[in-house]
């Protein structure tokens, strides 16, 4: 007798994951691909519709029956018509037919939804979320992505395409450029690409003139990552770009917070690996900013599925797409 | 054949309003006194007492039979408990045992709410907000409050005793002092009282140093309104005070609507009355610092209530505590 799977992936600015889930959520095979904002969206599509298909094989080969496949894309989606309408950090997607394509290639349903959101359904299904009520999702890549969860499900506002986008909100009059646009958004001062282009800012503005840091930029080597391990190492140039990082999302957090009369928070993405050099400044950041909420009433949650929490998300919503 | 009635009362930092309603929220006589922060808990509760009995004998002169009391406080609330935790503006009021005072000189049950969420309440049930499923509400006062109206109710978070606080959300680091403690919060910028204190620095810094403005500060009569006052007669320095007001709510809103997704507010309070100044700046704001609702989908609305919309809500909700 054949079991039921579904595929996830997660489609962000630097990454592509896929993974085959059972009913349960668990992971039967995962895969990842590298992709980038200059890679066309034939090419991007060609390499989604091959990972599925190799997945697609895995399924097949353990008799399992594949259902359907669920999307978290990085940006604002339509998720009825199945097309992403703006990405900072996937601009080639923006009016691409990605959902039609996939199912025609695939031959099996195929849903969307924001990779932020498909981050807190897999947090709320099987992580950190599991069993609260009310919280702010926020994911550290790329970019910043955020989701909501009121009254235990995924909050979808007005369905406009966009919810949670705490990334996207003003922090800094003036600050850096964000990728969307605008200027001093909590993008442009806590996600992976802030990191190195504050880094490279500090460098070429005449600071960390030597050392690792300085050694990485010249070759070209500037990470979310390398600048971390810098900042383990003592770097203090390093661990100034994780103290604003923290700053903006406690400023952020503990405005909505205050808004929402709320008090968890999960916190998920590759940046969040870098946990130990940004939670202290976001807890101070909290404290000065919240007249509402008793500091230590807060809790700042690390997501407990890591990288795969947007893919079981995104499975999950292809196991309740065909489950309704 | 006696009616049912209702009081409600809306306790701000300035005034204390009470109006008699009947069952459809229909106000039937209403009573205004003048509060301070200086007057102390038993003589503002005397007033409250004494404000409720006038109404109460106009509800047995008309054969309406006064079946509870809402109440409408500024600040952070314990419904249960009946009592003001934490209030900027009437600091006088915190931990006392408001509820149960006035239940027992008054007979009837009495309920508790706080006041921007009572003007929610209010403008939901018979204002700008009815109808309309998500929006945030923001009152202009002498402070700022604000409540949420999520999936067509009143959002009340974790129950933590606050929700929909935009007055303390923090907007500009280092910014003016605010009632509550904190700096550069909405409220520092956005309240009558920003206006007034904004005043007085402009002209000790040496700037309106002649004109009406300097005429009402020399003579310790600057209020909100004469500012407006004003701004509308062409001071330019009046007017600057409400484009920094305009500026900050635009960034308020803009940010809630991006992580919301929704594109709905609800502006009340006494200082809305100054709408024509404030306005303009609210909507440039808002229109360069979104980058996922598109600035003309926002859609900003007057308070259909006034004056009134906070005590219809605390009318109501009295009705509904008995009715449910």
């Amino acid at each position: 007798m054949s079991s039921d799977a579904t595929i996830g992936v997660d489609l962000g600015g630097t990454h592509l994951r896929s993974a085959l889930a059972d009913s349960f959520g668990r992971i039967m095979a995962s895969r990842k691909a590298a992709v980038n904002i200059h890679m066309g969206a034939g090419a991007a599509v060609s390499l989604l519709i091959a990972e599925c298909r190799a997945l697609a094989g895995h399924a097949q080969s353990h008799a399992m029956n594949l259902r359907a496949i669920g999307l978290g894309v990085a940006g604002k989606i339509d998720a009825e018509a199945g097309v992403v309408l703006f990405s900072p950090n996937l601009r080639q997607m923006e009016g691409y037919p990605l959902v039609s394509s996939l199912a025609k290639a695939m031959g099996v349903p195929v849903v969307m939804e924001n990779d932020a959101n498909a981050f807190g359904l897999g947090e709320a299904f099987a992580g950190a979320g599991k069993g609260l009520s009310n919280w702010i999702g926020v994911t550290l890549g790329t970019g910043v992505g955020g989701c909501l969860v009121l009254g235990g499900r995924l909050w979808h506002g007005d369905g406009l395409g966009f919810s949670g986008e705490i990334g996207h909100t003003a922090i800094l009059e003036d600050g850096p450029p964000c990728a969307c646009g605008l200027k001093g958004c909590l993008e442009s001062l806590a996600s992976g690409s802030a990191l190195v282009r504050g880094a490279g800012e500090l460098i070429s503005g005449g600071k960390a003139t030597s050392g690792r840091l300085y050694d990485l930029w010249r070759d070209g080597n500037l990470s979310a990552m390398a600048i971390y391990e810098c900042a383990t190492a003592g770097d203090p140039w390093a661990q100034s770009l994780f103290v604003r990082m923290g700053r903006a999302l406690g400023i952020s957090l503990g405005n909505l917070f205050t808004v929402l009369g709320i008090r968890h928070a999960v916190i998920g993405g590759g940046v969040s690996a870098a946990w130990d050099q940004f939670i202290g400044p976001v807890k101070e950041s909290l404290a000065g900013s919240m007249s509402m909420l008793a500091p230590g009433d807060a809790v700042i949650l690390k997501s407990r599925l890591g990288d795969s929490a947007a893919l079981i998300g995104a499975a999950r919503l292809a196991f309740e797409s065909v489950n309704r």
